[in-house]
């Protein structure tokens, strides 16, 4: 059976950097699907990387190999990291990335420094190529994660976004304005009451079931597609309507809001 | 032999929504390839969607399984469709998104309801990943198309862009406004008559035979890639030159244009 | 084993084209990978082509068909090309877009005109999915180059980007800006001393070692993933920093630099 590689960077389309990791793969096995998840992280932003890894990874079959490459520490101290988390793997570099599949007990990782893995001469710039490419590969090939490498038992953890309970119902705030203008939130599908009301940026916001549901002009809340509270518009950019973007805070009142 | 499964929407490709969907489907089956056709369609524009399938579903192998996802209504009463037509398939919203593959006899439409081929626990706001994909890849395993659900008579059609006769030639309307900036047309290749000249944004627009004829700085038209008459300029955008887009009225005269 | 299909083009992915070629492709044989480079070269921009693929085509394995259209001349007196170098094989139009890989001995090339492996009508204006896609196709099946054509022993190469010698050190220029907003220039890793001093738009640039050791707000020079010496900053642009775009010049100073 043919193996499964995922890739995750802020490299953008423009450059052939993809193109290159994709490469250095096939020239190790051409027995993998290559599947993309998303190359325009924002420049350097590691939190959006280990969003879009939280959201698609648990999608993908338990033996796929998640390579990511976020990245602005190349080259200097950072580890390298083979993160294994039952059958699926990770990897890329030590800086939080894999937050997401670190925070419950469950998962082994590995510094990924045995030489017999990367590229003959590793470059200092370009880490996906040169060092994660050889080794997703060589992952999905079998290699077991413990070849690459000592274990690490600190992987750098990216404080996560979370909700918190207040008097009057669950505070969060806005982690991602996504492709729509929906504004993604730390409340997750399980601190959500139906009923609810939603105070963001001024605005107090109703529940909706669906998008269809938000009439024209108006914004609605439900819970999105990564399970988590979403703040959305009538075919159009709620962010932009509201003029709120990643960090506004956001309000969840588990009962009717009072009038103001 | 591996199937072939397209994908069209219009998620982006900054978040990893289509990589959800690939990981859905290969959780499916691998013995599959998946082809973007394009995740740039404007948010929402169903008219764009079918355009872009109709230019490119024609060129895949005949028992290519072809999902798209535009989808606004997702999670109202709009139906799911699986559409068959020869050996090609479908699958999507019923909401005019396969209106090019519907307008002639030859189709067969089914209501895409059958539990067994969506995930478990189906969202009300991402049918592409819950819905869709699965379908598709039950689609890709030779599972026919009847038994996804009842057969549909009535699928949603889009009004389609059309020309029609007029006293001096051929009367239509810019359809889309591509990469480049060529204005694509709904005349059609079957209207066209060497030497006509075309009315557009009131200028006058002869003929081409190759974008390498237009000089720089004027504006010529062709049949295009997609087999309808287009309106292009010397490297650079006609859109921009002539300052108009998708609506815009075009005239094609069949006779000589007289001077003004 | 399956064959390998980079693809390279200024055709973006909003419209469908891309997916049109790749349909093509699969219409002539699915025991093929289909790679991306790029779909983003700037429209018409062949030399940003041909330094996409010097980047990237290395990487891959050495009987990869890279398959590439930055294609103005489309349907006009430019020759249809397929260059072969070791196992490699390249096709696309005969503009420059190859030229990295012509400008040393070793290579062959032949003038695509044999209609059996093009579609049955050929378009004036899509060469890359009527013309190049198909011959692609057969390239990967294990035809011989010299079946298609012709040989020709001219092929057209650009003026190449390249760095000379001046009383005190080496003088080049700007290639590219890449999606972070580092400036590539033509001064190779082998014109490189270590401790010299770029000057570019006016200001005196050091080197560092890797990305990481830029200071906020400052700009360094190292050797890039490409193997050209590249101008970076901090987490952000140092072409909007700089101020400068392609053409720049720049000048490395092979012993340290006088003070101003």
């Amino acid at each position: 059976m043919r193996g499964i590689i995922t890739l995750t960077t802020d490299f953008g389309r423009r450059d052939p950097w993809v193109g290159a990791m994709k490469g250095v793969i096939l020239a190790v096995t051409r027995d993998v699907d290559l599947v993309d998840l998303t190359h325009e992280i924002a420049p350097h932003d590691v939190l959006e990387g280990a969003l879009a890894l939280e959201a698609a990874a648990p999608f993908f079959p338990a033996d796929t190999v998640h390579l990511a490459v976020v990245d602005p520490g190349v080259g200097g101290a950072r580890r390298a990291l083979v993160v294994a988390r039952g059958e699926q793997r990770f990897v890329g570099p030590d800086n939080g990335l894999f937050t997401p599949f670190l925070l419950t007990a469950g998962w082994r990782a590995f510094e990924l420094s045995a030489p017999e893995f990367r590229l003959p001469v590793a470059s200092r710039t370009f880490h996906g190529r040169d060092v994660f490419a050889p080794a997703a590969a060589h992952l999905a090939l079998g290699i077991p994660p413990e070849r690459f490498g000592v274990a690490v038992t600190d992987p750098v953890r990216l404080p996560w976004p979370a909700s918190r309970a207040v008097a009057d119902g669950v505070a969060g705030e806005v982690v991602h304005v996504d492709w729509f203008g929906n504004l993604v939130t730390s409340i997750g599908a399980g601190d959500v009451v139906a009923g609810g009301v939603v105070s963001v940026a001024g605005r107090e916001v109703g529940s909706v079931g669906t998008f269809a549901e938000i009439s024209p002009g108006a914004v609605g809340w439900l819970v999105g597609s990564s399970g988590r509270l979403e703040i959305a518009a009538h075919q159009t950019s709620a962010a932009a309507i509201l003029g709120v973007g990643r960090g506004a805070p956001v309000l969840l009142r588990l009962r009717n809001s009072t009038k103001k």
